[in-house]
């Protein structure tokens, strides 16, 4: 068991790739806001070569929501297969450090599509939770609930 | 900006006390699950004292909720304040890497208490979300959206 | 045996924890200005949960000897005993890097109280041995020595 | 001040170069048993370059005494000076980890012979203040406070 | 000029992407044999995102040249632009850590094909300069400099 | 295999006490412009006690070759082997960042005569090589391949 990676060390290098995705789509400097969910579905053996892919999925008024996935793959090549993955909330901020606006995300392909309206209910849920939002109004997550 | 701690790194040692607090409670060897959710309210700037305090919320059959609270103080002593809060999930192991039972948990402050009860909801929430739970079976949560 | 941690390892953690003690107590910079003993009773295994606490045991004009105890617990919880121990002594620093004053500090404790006394005579026996106090003046050494 | 090297840093480099100095002498493995002292006499900015020298001083049963010299000089060349010293106490060990014999040492120098005298003055001391001998039966030390 | 990344720690990054392409390719353990070249063309300002490129460039009985391509773009976004390019050899091992055959490679595009003619001219001009090739049988080489 | 150190990781340490060694030598900031060529003849076992020896070996307007020797010894004393070897170019910068004069280098030992011989000639292959010196100029390497 002591032979895999820590979670901790897979969560920090997440955030160094999702961080440097959220600085390419808003040419800003950006500060992780938050973790929304992260899943580890497979232990990462220690020298395993691991590969991190980070896109933004939604950007909204000055943040953004960013997708992480992680393959693994042995030392000596080898099919790869899904480590774990995450989704990371990322601010943009301006040369005082106050939040600042990020320019839009148009999906294109199927899974980008589908991880763009999946990021409005995580946000609406997320607001919910934080009480910032009445579930009244988070239109996306009542259908979920209430079957329609 | 660059001056502050990157949240990844934060997020490597919120795992570590986790995982202490984790191992403690079940006496087994654990394993991050999940990240059920990271708030940073505040940065930590660069040379601060940092208090990470991590404590079992609830203990389900073979896993456990750990709830995470990070301090932080200057360097030459003073007011604490909070510096951001997150919710983790480990899995206890045995010898040959299965899960194994862990003992529950019986919360005692209102602290406590109040964190044994959310800990449910957002179980339910993380199997809806996964599709492993029916929304009508997710008690707990149907309340929150139906005002009742 | 490479599968302890190294003694160097262990006397950096515990200059760290030592440094917040007494940057708490002064509130001011400090710097480590010696150390005047560290004892290592028992190796620490890689793995291991390492516990160090660290408190002011004596402040004297501009400077301050810590004890530090070093607790070691296995992954999975358990009974904790004590690996080593050390004293270390920091100097606190003003603005302009000058040796400024340190608030004196008051044993409440038997532990500390002994802690307390025996300081005086760790910082006679430094300063003898240093040659800047004679011995016939460092009245608490030399009851040790000459039996009163 | 945070622009100089932590104590604590310096304190791990000086017990591996150490550890060598005590390998080297003994041809076994060796831990860290104790740190008699180590003084800090000039801060190490950050980008010095730091040689660290060590040599054994005096070899007892299972046992060595190990003297450490610091020196810093500027990345850019130029006089080097001595930032601090210390002093470590090694054990050598046989494979099943217990203490083994270690070879004598014959100090050559007007430097090696001074630190060779003193050496038995600082065991006698450690083992006079851990209560393991009679203030009375240590000879060396008798004659420091008594004046004869 | 400190604000800069060090030479050094860009090798051994470059190390690491080799090494992965090598096992990638050989379907084995890899160790690095020799650095055959690097140039330093561009600073790297410290917080710049760093790509690095590894490419076998063409196989040989049990060894693989591997071209690195270095790219930095600013954290903000923006052009990336080349930082500096390397070559390394490395050797595919068994499980005794004998050399082993190595599958040839077949270079596609026109910088691939470039890249592999020039690795045998490089291979030649290693041997000659180790004094294991005669000058006069590299015949790659005796064009270079016979004009023919 | 993978108990050895990676051979990234010696590249590192090579180029941190090559530059110390550049640095001296002419009393500048240096930075890293190339690395000529590194042989790894021998894998450097975890837990070795490894000794970097770097050299000016040759110093041209503005830049240095260096050579560094490697060689590592047991953690047990004993018998020290060559691990490996390399060689490296570094430049002199002044306060602006801009190349600056280097003092010239006068080698006195017969293996500081052959380094600094060979070094001129692999700064004309390295000319040569970047298209920076016509091959028929290059009379030091002619004479290598045309046999006089």
């Amino acid at each position: 068991m002591l032979k895999n990676l820590f979670g901790g060390e897979l969560l920090a290098r997440m955030d160094r790739a999702a961080s440097i995705a959220a600085g390419r789509h808003s040419s800003s400097i950006t500060v992780t806001a938050a973790v929304n969910h992260v899943a580890f579905t497979q232990p990462v053996p220690l020298g395993s070569v691991v590969t991190v892919e980070a896109a933004v999925s939604r950007a909204f008024s000055t943040s953004m929501e960013v997708f992480i996935d992680v393959w693994i793959e042995s030392r000596f090549g080898g099919q790869r297969s899904k480590a774990n993955e995450g989704i990371y909330t990322f601010v943009a901020l301006d040369e005082l450090g106050k939040p600042t606006k990020v320019p839009s995300l148009h999906p294109e392909t199927d899974l980008e599509k589908e991880r763009f309206a999946a990021a409005l209910r995580r946000k609406q849920l997320s607001l919910v939770l934080a009480g910032k939002l009445n579930p009244s109004d988070a239109t996306e997550l009542r259908a979920l609930f209430m079957g329609g």
